[in-house]
């Protein structure tokens, strides 16, 4: 089992084997975490710190479960009351809390590279939960999993990813991923919220969804962020939905068993009508969910593997 | 030993001898808590979220304690600042959640029912801390063990309770609860405060804490809840103490044994002299914080034991 | 190894020999932290409850490690958002808390005194995390061990304490212990910013900072409040940076092996120079993080012995 790496940033960074060997092990996680005794010991007697510089309660609690039932004493910092506040840099606040001896720092941050320029400065393993419109690994990685439990395999399927794929990181790293994988990507949504040069991997562009989903495996919808209604992005919700929202007429032009995913939280009748969001034929949305934990203690486990067979070198 | 339950949602559904299991266990948990080694395992392996989607640092800390003392992973979810001011609603909240596979799922909110309702979406086991108006079964527990404690039994008592029963889901629970357990229960309050109907369970109604607290084995004040001036419930703080504030004139009408309770946090001055409060010989206030821990413990480690009895059932 | 105390309230009531014994055991744990596994055991079972009414990021950090890596429970409150605001006492709070029966209560508080007064009403050994301008005993603890670790030895050092004097618990705690362990202690800082009648410790007063540096081993920064520019005891910013801030030139005034010591969070460009703050050659500033981590490792296990050495006793 090989997975090379000191720190998960990005997609970007992994080949293909490393994302099957970590989605394998994730697998075996998610049964586990089925029982009533989830109580592995792959980070026992590690520290793991969750900084938000940014609120996010669900991908804040899937971390925090998966490091307490792999055996870490995990701890929140709620970076927006901090010392930040107090006129200290993030590079400062980074050099304080690694002298602390965090095993494992999981951080989102609203600005792109963040995450990046702070695990430079650390001695530990940096797990990227969100940084600005860069990326969200964890979040393709899940969507992987999901996917390849549902359709059996992860290669050679249609996959429509649907909305603001602009500012999203999650469409970047989702890209990333399932083009490394060997997909078919289709990027749909208004001309507005689609970025420039983004089909250097190859994904069609539409701005008709029932284009966009002919014949799709998976038709994956995205966030709609509120603040780009007031941004001229889109001219209104009611008028997004007509257009953009998944319907089930729209669905029915996906394969009949194509599965429709979401990354949440779901504006209801914005970005998705609720009866395909309650669907257990074609929603895989709670899964997704599910596989967040299992995902997130494989990405942990592995990283933990690679702390304990190297000696700690303390930056200084 | 016989719990037959699935969810703790409130008083309403527990037979008496259930009733008694559980305070039989959470008296162990009692002795056990006064100990400096507190590392039970009754819910190791298990995963317990505390949702409350009210401020309650009180009722979420005995909560929070009782898992942790019972080797449980707890995690706590400030709601408030969580998804749903993303537009989520509970019941997605809720479902994303029990997709993490809790076991224990504790809920605090703010609606009558809302709890129940959650219960229905989720494949583990609900604890209610407190919904609306409707029920708050373990506050009415740890005062049951409360009383029992002081007083030797548990039947047969002349419980006043005092205040705001009408908005109150201590009282409530209570009242379910003391009434199964056949004692003499009396309501003293201003009538804006008395629920019409309440006497259903036999209960005394009285408007003169003197009449209502007359020989009295327990005298239950309830908190008042500021809101309640404003609304034109009562005339003032310091009208409301004049006529229904404890004061050790009022509590002489009592037996000479008779003890003070309070859920808390309590308003000295208000609805309860703190001197009375004070009085280790009558308030047994802080026993009460005490056995709330331990009831806690009881009410989980119970549900837990079903748990683990029953193949576990995913719910989609 | 003798530390013969319920509570960890201030340096005052400390022994030099006591003193001593804390360090040499947090050198121990200093080293058990730069490992994997940091697993001990010396808390389990136990219940630590971090109240802090005055926000602190970083020390409650240091605190919340220490006790899991002790293998606590560890319990935070955020104590703004408690019932303290619903009108409860500081008392009835720690009475409240005292009853769920924590071992180690840990305790920051705006108000001088505080502390010790919650201490008298509880049965638990108490931490005292800073109290208004008071003292905050675990900081100098940690100040104590960086200067041991990087001078070899703790006393007949020169050291120079500069800044805020006037305002700092940091300032008064190190004063204390650094004068128990006999060393030289000079204040440095503008005349508005100093006590009057704190040489009773036979520390020296300066107002300039290059005569108040000469020979000094040590140069401790303390924290400028920005409170205190509104308050009229320093002109602005920049000119307090002129003539107080530590920069290369009037740290050449200090011995050339002297180190750089900040309590954290620093004000860059305020009252140090980023440059001297990230010179790994004189700075220490991260080390006090790092031996902030052991040194309340150090307190708690001190205090947790001497409760299992002791009945417990049930305060009423």
């Amino acid at each position: 089992m090989r997975f090379d790496h000191r720190h998960l940033l990005g997609i970007e960074p992994l080949r293909p084997d490393e994302i099957t060997t970590l989605l394998d092990l994730a697998d075996q996680y998610a049964t586990y975490n089925r029982g009533r005794d989830k109580n592995a010991q792959a980070l026992a007697g590690m520290t793991q710190i969750n900084m938000f510089f940014e609120n996010s309660t669900r991908t804040q609690a899937s971390f925090e479960l998966a490091g307490k039932r792999l055996g870490a004493d995990v701890m929140n910092m709620a970076m927006q009351a901090s010392s930040i506040k107090k006129g200290e840099t993030l590079i400062d606040t980074a050099l304080t809390l690694n002298a602390m001896h965090p095993d494992l720092l999981v951080v989102r941050h609203p600005h792109s590279g963040a995450v990046d320029l702070l695990a430079q400065k650390v001695n530990c393993a940096v797990l990227n939960a969100g940084d600005g419109r860069h990326e969200h690994p964890t979040q393709a990685l899940l969507d992987a999993l999901t996917i390849r439990r549902a359709k059996g395999r992860l290669h050679r399927l249609t996959i429509a990813i649907c909305g603001d794929v602009a500012h999203s990181r999650v469409a970047r790293s989702n890209l990333l991923l399932l083009h490394k994988m060997e997909n078919r990507i289709r990027l749909v949504g208004p001309p507005t919220l689609m970025p420039a040069g983004i089909d250097a991997f190859g994904a069609e562009v539409y701005d008709d969804m029932r284009e966009g989903l002919r014949d799709a495996d998976v038709v994956m919808m995205l966030r709609l962020q509120k603040e780009r209604m007031d941004g001229g992005f889109i001219p209104s919700e009611r008028e997004y939905y007509h257009r953009y929202g998944l319907d089930a007429e729209k669905l029915s032009h996906a394969k009949p068993d194509a599965i429709v995913m979401h990354p949440g939280p779901m504006n209801r009748g914005v970005e998705i009508d609720g009866t395909i969001a309650d669907d257990i034929n074609r929603s895989v949305i709670q899964d997704q969910v599910e596989m967040g934990v299992a995902v997130r203690m494989a990405a942990m486990d592995l990283l933990a593997r690679n702390l304990r067979a190297r000696p700690k070198t303390v930056m200084v």
